[in-house]
Parts: C-alpha cells; structure tokens; sequence
C-alpha cells in the first residue's frame, strides 16, 4: 500500500492543539503514513506532540463554518482536540487518520518501519525463551525434557517451537495430547519452583465434550507430573458450572474418575467483551468531571475493574499457596489458555519467585509467559476504551495483568526491581508501539512474517542503559520470601498513574519518584568517590 | 477520685492477646488508673502493649463457662482481643475499664500526672498564638491592633486572651459586636496574605433573629475591615437555606442591604452529627472482611467520608480563591464558628502560605487555628467511631481536617516538611494523650485547670530532636506557591494509613518511608564528610 493515496492533505498551518493541563497552543500539523506531528510556532514554548495512528482508538470530528475540531482519544487514554482551518483541510486529516490508524496489514504497521539511531544488533531479539528457560533450570533436567515436536507449529499454531514436557512422554503421544486439548495447547511446564521441586504447567481445555470422551496419554502426561507425589491440583480459570457448560460445545475438564490424583479448583474469572466492557465503563467513570463523589465511587463500582482486579489476585495466590505452601503441583487452564490462564501463572511466578522480580526477570517472564506463550496481542489489543467500533475480540487482559502488577508493587514498595514508569510504558507499548514484540497473535504469525528479522525489540530497549535508569526501582532490595498480596477489596486501589495519567496529579508523583532516584545516583556517587 | 476504688483485680496471669497480624501471645495483664499493660512472659518473643484507657473507645465481653473474652476497641481504631481466666476477674477488668476510660473530670486525666523523662521546661508551653502571630507580622502593624478586651474570658468564653482586630474599632465596639455574634465571636483576624494584604478574619454568625436585628458596630468593623478596597467576601459555610433558617432561632447572616461591600458565598458543610455518623459508618466498612468489592465500595460510598474531604478542600479552595487570585479579604463563619469555619480556615492556609507548611509551622498554625481559636476538643473527641453511647457532641472534624492535610501531603509530596506519622500522632493525641494539649474546651477552661502549669505541651514534645526526626518529610523542598488541591473525586483516596493502620500493607508503607529517610541521613552524612 501506498501511504500518501491516504493522505489528501498532508500539512496544515494555523492549526490549536487543546490538551489538558497544558495551554492551548498554534501550530502546524502533518500527518505521514504512521504519525501525526504537531509542532508549536512559537519560539519560546516550542512544543511538538508525535502521536503514532496506530495509538488512535477513535476520533470525534465537528465541522462548523469553515473550520473543523477533530477530537482524538488515544489507546493510552490521552485525549487531544485539534482545531483546524479550513472544513476539508479538517475531512482530509480525519479520514486519514481513520484509514491510517488501523491497518490490518501487520508488515505495513510502524515497526517494519522504524530504525532506532542506536539499534541493537538483530540477531539479540528477545531474553527469554522455553529452551534458555529449560538450560538456566537444570533441576529440570532429571525429569522433564525440552520438546521441538511444534517447531513448524503444526502440533499448537499458538505455542513456541519449543516447550517443556515431561521426559516419560514422547512426541507421538504430545501430539495425540494437543488433539485432545483446545487449540492443541497440551499441558507444558512453566514455572519450576526451586523451593520444593513441584511446578506450574498450562494447557487448553480438555475436549471431552458430551460424550466424556478420554485421551489415554493425556492421563498419561499429568500422571507423569506427579510422579511420586500424592496429588496435584487443577486450577480451572471458569466456575464448575460454566466448566460443565462447556461439554456441550465439546470442552470440558478433567473429571475426578479419569483423573484420580488430581483435584480440581474452579474459579471464576471474566474474560474477553465482558473486561473490555469493564474497562470502557473505567475509562467513562474516570472522564467524568461533575465533581460528584457518590457518582464516582458508584462509577467505579460499576465498572467493576477493581473486582476483576481483585479476582486475578487472589486466584494467583491461590495458585501460589498450592505450590509454594501446600507442596503441590498445579495445572492451570480455562477454555483456550491463553488469557486468564497466563494472566494467573505470570503473577504467581512474580509471587513466588524473586527472579521474576528483576528488571530483566520480569521483562524475561513477560516474554515467555504472554509473548510466546500464545497471547493474542494483536487480537486483544486492537482497540482500547474509547473506540466505538464493534468488539471484536479485544480484551485487556494484559493491561489486568499490569494493574495487578502494580497492586503488588504498592504492597511491595521494595520487593520489585522495576518502576511504576515501566508499566506503563508497557502498556502503551501493547497498544501501539514502535517495536515487533507486541505484533502478531503469536509465535507463528511472528515467524511468518520475519518480525525478528524485520523489527526491532522493545524488551531488549528497555534494558540499554538509559532505559534502565529510568526503569528501575531506586528502592529495590532482593528478598528471597514469597510476597502475598491482600486481596481485601480494602487494599486494593485503583491504578491512578495510569487511568488519571494525563491529570495533574499523577505528575507529582513522578516528582517524588525523580527525587528518589536522583537521591539514590547522588548517593552512590558519593559513595564511590 | 482513688482510682483503686474502681479496680477489684489489678492482675491477672494467663491472659492471651490476640491482634490482627500478630500471633495470639500469652502473658500478664495489669490495670491501673490510667493505663491497661500486657506483657508477654516468653522470653524470646517479649512483648509489651500499653494502652491509655482513655484510648478506649468501647468494649465487648463475653463469658463462656469459667472463663472470658474481652475485645476493646481503641479511638485510634486500633482492636484487641484479650481472654481472660476466671469470670470474675475478666468482668472486674470490663468494669474497671468501663469506669476508667470515660473519667469526667479532667484533672483526673492522665496529662495531669504524666511526668516525662526528659520534661521541657513548664515556661515553654505552645509554640504560637495570636500575640505572637501580631508582634511577627510587621505589615498588619498599620491598621490591625492586638486587643486584650477578652483577656478575662468575659466577652467571648471560646476565644484567647488576645485577638487580632481592625485599628479602627475599639474594645467598647468589640464588646457590642460580641453580643451580636453567636457564642460572642467577634469577627477576628486570623490571617495576613503577604502577596497582596488581604485577610482572612473568621466568627460566629450574627444574631439578626427573625426581626432582622442590626449592630453597627459590627457593621462598622467588617467596613473596616475591606477600607480602601471596593468589596469582600463573606465564606458561610451553611447553605442559603440553612442560614435562613437559623434566623428562626435567632441567628442568621449579612444581609446585602446592611453589609452592602460584602458579598455573600454559601457552601455547605456537614458538621456535628451527621459527620461523626459518617466516620462511624466508615470505619465499619473498613472492618468489613466480606472480600467483596461491590460491597466495600458500595459502603465507602455510603459513608459519605470522602464526599466531607472532597467539600472541606474545595471550599478551602474558594476561599484560597478569593484571597489570591481575587484579591479579596474573606470573612469565614457557619453558625457557631468552631467546627468547620476553623477547618477551611486552617487548610486554606496551608494552600496559601508556604510558612504553614513546615513541622513548626503547621503545629503553630493548628495551635493557633483549633486549639486557642476555641475548637471543643474535648466534646468533640469524647468517643470515636465505636461507642454505643449515645452521641453528644462528638464530631471527628479535627480528623477531618488531618484526612484533608494527608490529601493535600499526597497531592503535593514535595511541598509539605512533615510526615504522614505526624498526622497519625495527631489524630491519635486528639483522641487520648499524654500531653495536656488537646484537653478541655476552650483556652478558658484550660487556664481554669492552670492546664499549662500542670500538664506537658505536646507541640513542644514533638519539636524534640527525636521527634522532629521522626515526623519530618526528607523530601520537603520549599516553596513560596500555593499548592491547589485538585478536588475531583478521582483525586481524593481513602486515607489508607489511618484508617487501615492496623492492616499489614501500612506497614510496607512506613518501610519505605524509612528507606527513604535512611538514604537522606546517609547521604546528609556523607555529604559532610
């Protein structure tokens, strides 16, 4: 495709930006084929704004007279009015931004395009993967093996080349076993806690279907699990009754007679239109700015994000304490495994294990646990709150996973490597980005399309120095201890540098945070000195 | 009074302790007149807890079999649960409790026998007052003049010896005016605004009465108040309808046609009853382990709570308004001029003037603001939000005012020189204390009591080196601007490390506030080095 058909107009002059907190300013405005740019005439205040279109959730246009306003709201939440000269100039600029801010064309997004001045060489894409994972654990080794039986991805079309397996099970049978599992997502290790040996796996749902249908090397795989424990557990990410639902369109669960040493825990977690829906309420509540607090807080109610962020909480720790206090093995899954399931899994590892705590730990789980592991980026994060766009299968599952990242990190204020500034940095990065990481819907689509090749890493950015600085938690102090979370609605609070991010408020936070820090490099200088 | 009437068991062995987030310990409890002492007999684990029983806010027994159970509620929100051997020794403990917590008589209070270690000298009592505040603020030299018309306490009970009033009118008209206001409060000056001489002056409301009464002297003293500027403002901090109908029972307002240079503001602020409801509702919800989200918000919403912080800063705002950005002098009253006229007068203060801000500052201005200025301390604080008892006048609007300090203290983490363990001590030190500082009434009863011959200054105490360690802000940087609050619901919290102090996560909280404060000692340290 051809950028410029799409751009009728590609500059105007006389143009006022209106932003929040910040004095309407006069400028220029140029759309290209991936940003729009406004810059400030002004000597004194210069100012330039560079959005990405593909961060455009939606835009509002009014025409009056002969000049036009165009609003856009932005998939980080920021919400920009452009007052523009001139009613087509204005048509011009909106339905380019509409064609523009949401290519299907995955080579054609920005990241194909960006050539960062200092790049990191290609051939470091990425920090983790299963094999790196499978090397660096070598208590693995005696009973679990790496298996390559998906490296053309024709056994799981959302799973890595390669994965975790227990070693009595060969390849023949993984394949029978992905038959035998939604999506081929057969059940693969994931989190070997050092402590006591057990682990974590992740799966598909199993298809048993009306007719109770069994798969001899499935039992088979999770009897290799526990080999020589009494018992493990299966977290189900739905309720039982939703579970047993789900026969009827040929899912289900692995019922107690097939699967004897292991017991099943249902809890309920919502997915998909009904947290997006959630989110969008969020987002309208925290717009609303009648200064009224029982509309507010009853809002916020509604929205029932906090709830939502409640239950990922106290199910990971459920997980946690199965593994960590109760000495046993877990098997997690939903229907499709690759939502709720790696959201649960990626904050019990943070939970439980200081290594996931890092800066480079945490970008590493990140990595392999959504990333490879199959999270339908592209899917998921194709609109944020604000679009009016039919819901297609967006979700925020990620953005949950954040948020619930940061409950930890407020609880935790020395446990965690990395700032509240690396969150939300990853945040806007999922919805619209200048890197490959977030592209694609997994593995897969990625190697088709040569994303290693052709883009560039965010994970690896964020580790170069100057990232680094910026990312990294002054406070941190490594502690070995598990961090449980409360999961009392009463210690859960709702993540205001991100949904009030473009406030004055949050600014000052980000003072206190710099303070910090600046404290922190004086201190080691002189210490050095 | 001999305390040792009130107690039958002054000892009892075998006593268990329980308290959330401690494990049950078992030890000795002793009784005396003014404290409740339990310690641990195991030697690695030896733990003491002292409480003043006046902290005692309620207490629930129960008797099952030969033994009992006795669960007391702190004002400071903290619970305890204490079992006790033997029936009859736990219901003489109760009692003993019962009768010593709610003693009437001050001089029976603990202030009065509390001798501290290392005492400051009995002539240093109080940090400021309003000859202080006279002789350090050269400019109002001209046309403000200290009058010691009360020095008896006979014109107004509720004020200081000493006040600040316009030159022009002399004690003669004082004395009339305090006729015309409720509770004799004459208007009075209680501050200065450098930047451009205006003032803030607060009072009772006037007496019109149904027959629209008239003092002339009053009206005199508010037009000298704004001479050679053309208006001022008139704060009530009663809705238009609520001051209509005080006329009924013989209070009122300014009318336009006799105060014809001062317009009149009316913002309406719940007080008395209705806010200690809210406080009890509140503390109720945040008891609640329900773990349901919904549920805890719902209540939040219906404690109303924030909805008192988010009024108390917005009028503290407006009259911040008139003052710097009009240009205004304001005159500040609701009916009696004790509760919440002191409270918007107070943190309009520490928006405004960067002297108020400091540790020093702000207690010299709470000093000056609600202690002297006449706010029934001892009414109000009588309970907390447990006792069943029947409400008197009790009104946590001191806590208010501290709930609205920590707001603005978060908003503006820079701004402030103390921490929030000084708004902690002081919401607690309200309530029960040591220190002779908050008790009584009014300076008059106080000096009655000979309070500051006989009792030890808690201000004073709390400037000690130690202290003043303690509850300053490491990251306090001075500056000379008002700090506006923003006052959108989405803005204000719940004031967590009160009123869920006694929950694990505060404790994180106070980890890096110590983390912080260690790394400024040590660089402070090396930096002289």
């Amino acid at each position: 495709m051809e950028f410029s058909e799409h751009i009728k107009t590609a500059n105007v002059e006389d143009v006022v930006l209106q932003q929040p907190l910040h004095p309407p300013s006069r400028g220029t405005l140029c759309i290209t084929g991936h940003h729009l740019l406004f810059s400030d005439r002004e000597e004194e205040s210069s100012r330039q704004v560079l959005v990405l279109l593909r961060n455009i959730d939606a835009i509002e246009k009014r025409v009056s007279g002969s000049s036009g306003t165009i609003i856009i709201k932005c998939k980080d939440l920021c919400v920009l009015q452009l007052d523009i000269p001139g009613m087509e100039q204005c048509l011009n600029i909106a339905q380019s931004i509409e064609t523009l801010s949401c290519l299907d064309r995955v080579v054609e997004m920005y990241p194909f395009f960006y050539r960062p001045s200092n790049a990191i060489p290609w051939d470091q894409w990425g920090l983790s993967n299963p094999e790196k994972h499978y090397m660096e654990t070598e208590e693995l080794h005696e009973r679990w093996r790496l298996s390559t039986v998906n490296r053309e991805y024709s056994v799981c079309p959302s799973y890595p080349p390669a994965v975790i397996v227990p070693k009595a099970i060969n390849d023949d049978a993984l394949k029978k076993v992905a038959k035998f599992r939604q999506g081929g997502r057969f059940p693969v290790l994931c989190y070997y806690h050092r402590k006591n040996g057990m682990v974590i796996l992740r799966s598909g749902q199993p298809l048993m279907g009306a007719n109770r249908k069994r798969c001899m090397e499935d039992e088979l795989l999770l009897r290799a699990v526990i080999e020589g424990s009494d018992k493990g557990y299966i977290i189900d990410t739905r309720s039982a009754q939703q579970a047993q639902q789900a026969r009827m369109m040929g899912g289900g669960f692995e019922s107690k007679s097939c699967y004897s040493s292991w017991k099943r825990l249902h809890r309920q977690m919502e997915r998909g239109k009904t947290l997006q829906e959630s989110l969008i309420r969020l987002v309208e509540a925290c717009a609303d700015m009648s200064h009224n607090m029982d509309r507010w807080l009853s809002k916020l109610e509604n929205s029932k994000w906090l709830s939502h962020v409640q239950t990922a909480l106290s199910t990971a720790g459920l997980l946690a304490e199965c593994v960590e206090r109760d000495g046993h093995s877990v098997l997690v899954h939903g229907s499709d495994g690759i939502d709720s399931t790696l959201l649960i899994s990626t904050l019990a590892q943070i939970i439980m294990d200081p290594s996931c705590r890092t800066l480079e730990g945490f970008l590493g789980l990140l990595e392999r646990e959504f990333v490879q592991a199959g999270h339908p980026f592209q899917r998921r994060c194709a609109h944020s709150a604000f679009s009016h766009a039919r819901l297609q299968q967006e979700s925020p599952v990620f953005l949950l996973l954040l948020d619930c990242v940061w409950q930890l990190w407020r609880q935790f204020p020395l446990a965690l490597g990395f700032s509240e500034a690396l969150l939300l940095r990853l945040v806007t990065e999922a919805y619209a980005s200048n890197y490959g990481t977030f592209l694609c819907n997994s593995d897969m689509e990625r190697c088709a399309l040569e994303v290693k090749n052709k883009t560039h890493c965010l994970f690896r950015a964020l580790l170069k120095p100057r990232e680094r600085q910026q990312y990294t938690n002054p406070l941190y102090e490594h502690t070995k201890l598990a961090i449980w979370p409360s999961v009392h609605p009463q210690s859960l609070q709702l993540w205001r540098g991100f949904f009030l991010r473009w406030n004055q408020q949050t600014r000052h936070l980000e003072e206190v945070q710099e303070e910090i820090k600046n404290m922190v490099i004086e201190w080691g200088k002189m210490a050095l000195s």
